[in-house]
């Protein structure tokens, strides 16, 4: 394990610098935006969906640069959906991760701006890989189309809207689905299949990595759900029991904690062999996915 | 100026039909959010943007369909704007041209989210028109890139950031210029640009559309400032005298309105000396630029 997590510190750190990249620097007129905008991303999280976009790219094959400005679109996308999900007006939350929100620290209307303009700039980012020496015109269009697509009202911020939607009712586990592959996988699918589109794997491959990108997405957040009930603080970043006192409907409170666990095992084993099949070489991928379903180690 | 009306309304119905095909359907658990996207799209004004860019593209040969998808996602991109401005956190405003605005209507959650939605939407609906038969992979891709670029933290959200972080002080020119040429120009130069691009433009043809476009935007926006003194609130669609009563710096306060007034007719006589050019065969555009900055008849 210690291996892995060496690999996976000098990959999380490999990404930063594509970030430093891509990412706008604070100046001009719109400095606070982009302050905002800037400050946002570097204080986030592992990484994990860059990192699953470049690990699938090097599976089928991928060696150019091309895949850099969509890993730092992606992390964009993800991080403007945090922004916009913590203001007043929908979580309303103060911290994430022990820092201060967007909104605390740049007000309410800035946050606002920086969601819109991060949400922008990833569209921004990935098309000026049009120009790249190494990129396929057809390959970038479709990624592009898939970078679109996925965080879309179709995807991400479709299971969003749902979970407001829905939100003090119980649920079904039908609504709990659709809310879990929009709002989680979503995202998770679009790395894996950018990924694939950029390295030239089939059409037949993209779908594998689709289809594998949902159940990681699933059983991440089942397992999410679970720790919630197990977990400590410590663990997971956040207080624990939040679900139970907003009486909120989880795969968990449907099916029970001894059913989930064996669901989350069932279908992350299912992930697991779909990328097997691919990543003999290296298995990093395949560590990843298990490390990021089970976040124990 | 009757035949020119009559045109203008043949087209713009032309254009609600090209945006009942774009518009997502209101249906699923993302109903809500579906709903305000388009009814708000569906409430608005008289379609310049998208008319701007068809006619440029009809200027420069272009007579494909590819055209269609990016007039839509342009009414997208302008009403996700209009969306976010109107919220609490930034303009808290509850009317739009004798409407409530969407936050009113649907709750400030699901306006955040519907803007967002729009947002993305606007380029999932124009990176699925390399799907198109007609499209050309370059040219839709360097479209993509200026839809991309124009709304950005370089462009529209820019202009509008400047605009909120000046607020309440004395602005120079430069400064008003910044804002002008970001909050509004950027978006009409875009529309200019990727019709021109989309019918197959050279790069130097693509670069006076921008031109052009960057001066049709600033003389409509001191013409605006104008018309906030000289015109009626029948005329100009909201209360007059509100930038006097927000004592708020503006091209006219700096020059003085008879200063402002020759300014006007001189950068709209240019923006329409680059069209004369082009727009030998038809005229509509020419006129469709002046009606624009004079808003008078």
């Amino acid at each position: 394990m210690d291996h892995f997590k060496q690999e996976m510190a000098k990959r999380t750190e490999h990404i930063e610098s594509v970030l430093d990249i891509y990412l706008p620097k604070p100046e001009g007129l719109q400095k606070t935006v982009l302050t905002a905008m800037n400050t946002t991303v570097r204080a986030g999280g592992k990484r994990l969906r860059p990192m699953l976009m470049e690990e699938t790219y090097k599976m089928f094959g991928g060696t150019g640069r091309v895949i850099e400005p969509f890993m730092a679109a992606i992390e964009m996308i993800h991080t403007y959906s945090l922004i916009h999900d913590d203001l007043p007006a929908l979580d309303n939350d103060d911290y994430r991760r022990g820092q201060k929100t967007c909104h605390i620290v740049y007000g309410e209307d800035m946050a606002v701006l920086a969601g819109d303009a991060l949400l922008n700039y990833a569209f921004e980012t990935a098309s000026a890989a049009f120009d790249m020496e190494d990129a396929d015109l057809l390959r970038t269009a479709k990624a592009i189309q898939i970078l679109a697509r996925k965080p879309g009202i179709y995807g991400m911020i479709g299971g969003q809207t749902a979970d407001v939607e829905l939100e003090g009712r119980e649920l079904s586990l039908d609504e709990i689905m659709f809310i879990h592959h929009n709002k989680t996988s979503a995202l998770i699918e679009a790395c894996l299949m950018i990924g694939a589109v950029l390295a030239g794997a089939s059409d037949e491959q993209v779908h594998h990595m689709e289809q594998c990108g949902r159940k990681i997405g699933l059983a991440f957040q089942i397992q999410d759900d679970i720790l919630d009930i197990t977990g400590t603080e410590e663990e997971i970043g956040k207080p624990v029991g939040s679900d139970e006192k907003n009486h909120k409907t989880t795969y968990v409170t449907l099916k029970g904690i001894e059913q989930a666990k064996r669901d989350v095992e069932l279908i992350s084993m299912e992930a697991v062999s779909v990328l097997k099949d691919y990543d003999e070489a290296d298995g990093y991928l395949t560590g990843l996915v298990e490390y990021l379903i089970h976040r124990t180690y």
